[in-house]
């Protein structure tokens, strides 16, 4: 199955990413966002998109794929077999858009949340018609980079539902991962959530800045973590002695006082103007459209220098990229052959009339 | 101030990390350690290390220092100036290393500890004659390539051997960050345990498999962390309505039920089957080495493609990497010219000779 028309309702970050992504796969996307400043916010996220993929497709892009701005949901979904839900994170909203996405999309749409918390079983009471056909496809951003999608289902999400988002999600470059127990927040923010936890006790007790704590990432476990995830890591660190014998030599620190995260630290004021007085002192002297070029630039080029390592086959996102680069350069490909065709289908026909 | 010879107490996993780092700069080392197979464990680091240096090291590497082993922590230490301890995690252990250290070191040498987690308050008590001289220098693996060191002072400890450590790490080409207060494992291994933990839950609980995981991470916010933090990805993350807006919006999760951090999950041999064997399927098909192999080769490749960004600044790790190349290039050819000098100073000596 391909995706031959998208829908994104939302065009937030989130929303903005997909419209980006899908567009640069050279999918039509139909938008409907309410914000009278949702067509801006969305040229502002394609000019960083555009100009990541000129670095990343080293083998070429399609033919962009059309934007167009809807008025309602029912127009922007008419005639989508792929929707993507990128609203605000509230359930009630998210009932609303749903019902009305399930009540004006052909009935062989599948419909994704782009929702980091709310199981989609929860929200797919609202879908009267075809409540089968939802699943969370929650990513991160950035959108058009960062590979990873998150697929979970719902009570009533179909297997072939699960499967369909799979194809769907890998078509336009992403690396889907299903989820195999429906919980709030899932995997991934429910680990950001416990580093971000910790994080904020470290920061509030004044043990190290913001500054501090990025660098002890970034110089330090975040350059293992982008290539191999934490277990694989830990394995290696337990050598040939292996898993179990790591395990067994730090499994106990769960039970030393390693950690502040039995308790929440009280979010007030005082602990925002903290962090957003740190944040400025480390960040302040970039804009953020200069550091969201900044990311972009990094993330592709972590992800093409991995796509060159384990002897030339590439290793985790790296072999990922390298597989995206081609599939763009092909689908480039194709559509100026089928263009070569679409010019000789209509070339005969001239001359034949010119003959008559 | 300049390391001239070091002491390496310890030759595990760690130890050897630090004789390898320190010896691919130049710098001698004299390592104890009672276990009779020490010798071939360094020996094996060495090899990784070596081997990744011989990518790295673009520029030249100095002329490799000498490895002694000595048979007491007394002849180790004797005409050191800087120690590095690396024994395992049990205070007792620490108290009886560092008091030989102490007895036996020059009295300037610094001593620096490993331990991922006790506080250097707490080991300093057993150091008799100069207790300020202890610091935390808590690395990461594999330490002779990733480049974060947690430094942290104990009550005793001096301010000017927080600084001496600062440029005695950055000179072998680390990232050091002081840490500001001292708590019970720092900064960096706070934020794996909170991890690690939820990792458990995840796994435990069927949530997902340690390679499903894994590859959220690694696909996912494990690129961003590896050239930004966590705090500065955020900050991005906010837009142009900045990090008061991204927490505004993000803050209230923490009273969600997002988090199984509240509880500890308990450590028995079903989790660690469950969890080692997991790790068999997705990793079985490599040996530790040959996956010690592919983790460094990511390393140098990611911190090389970070060292051209940022307007060909460097971004990072890959700023401190572009630095690092630089150093090793000159110490070579610093050596290189001492020996040139050296012959020279000879040769006169020998054309008197003749001449007389």
């Amino acid at each position: 199955m391909t995706i031959t028309k998208a829908a994104c309702i939302g065009g937030g970050v989130i929303g903005a990413g997909w419209v980006a992504r899908l567009v640069l796969n050279g999918i039509d996307v139909a938008v409907f966002d309410p914000d009278p400043e949702a067509r801006r916010k969305v040229d502002e996220v394609m000019k960083g998109a555009r100009r990541a993929y000129k670095r990343l497709a080293t083998a070429g892009l399609p033919k962009e794929g059309k934007i167009t701005y809807a008025k309602t949901i029912a127009e922007a979904v008419a005639d989508a077999d792929f929707i993507q839900e990128s609203v605000p994170e509230r359930l009630d909203l998210k009932h609303r858009v749903l019902a009305e996405i399930d009540a004006h999309a052909p009935s062989s749409a599948l419909v994704g949340s782009s929702t980091s918390g709310i199981k989609p079983t929860d929200m797919q009471v609202a879908m009267k018609k075809h409540p089968e056909r939802l699943v969370v496809g929650h990513p991160f951003n950035p959108v058009y980079l960062l590979p990873i999608v998150e697929i979970v289902g719902g009570e009533q999400t179909w297997p072939e539902a699960i499967e369909l988002a799979r194809e769907y999600y890998a078509e336009i470059g992403m690396k889907p991962v299903v989820i195999r127990k429906e919980i709030e927040a899932f995997v991934g923010d429910r680990l950001l959530e416990a580093m971000w936890r910790e994080a904020l006790w470290l920061i509030k007790d004044g043990i190290c800045t913001v500054e501090e704590l990025d660098d002890i990432m970034r110089y330090g476990f975040g350059l293992r973590w982008a290539q191999m995830g934490m277990f694989q890591i830990y394995r290696v660190a337990g050598g040939e002695a292996g898993m179990r014998h790591f395990m067994a030599q730090f499994g106990p620190c769960l039970s030393w006082p390693w950690t502040k995260l039995m308790d929440v630290p009280e979010f007030n004021d005082e602990l925002v103007d903290l962090i957003a007085g740190q944040s400025d002192e480390q960040s302040g002297k970039w804009s953020i459209r200069e550091l969201e070029k900044i990311r972009d630039d990094n993330l592709v080029a972590i992800m093409e220098a991995l796509s060159k390592e384990n002897r030339g086959k590439g290793w985790g996102a790296g072999e990922l990229h390298k597989t995206y680069v081609k599939q763009l350069g092909a689908a480039a490909k194709a559509k100026v052959s089928k263009a070569a065709e679409k010019a000789k289908a209509t070339k005969p026909k001239k001359v034949a009339k010119a003959k008559k």
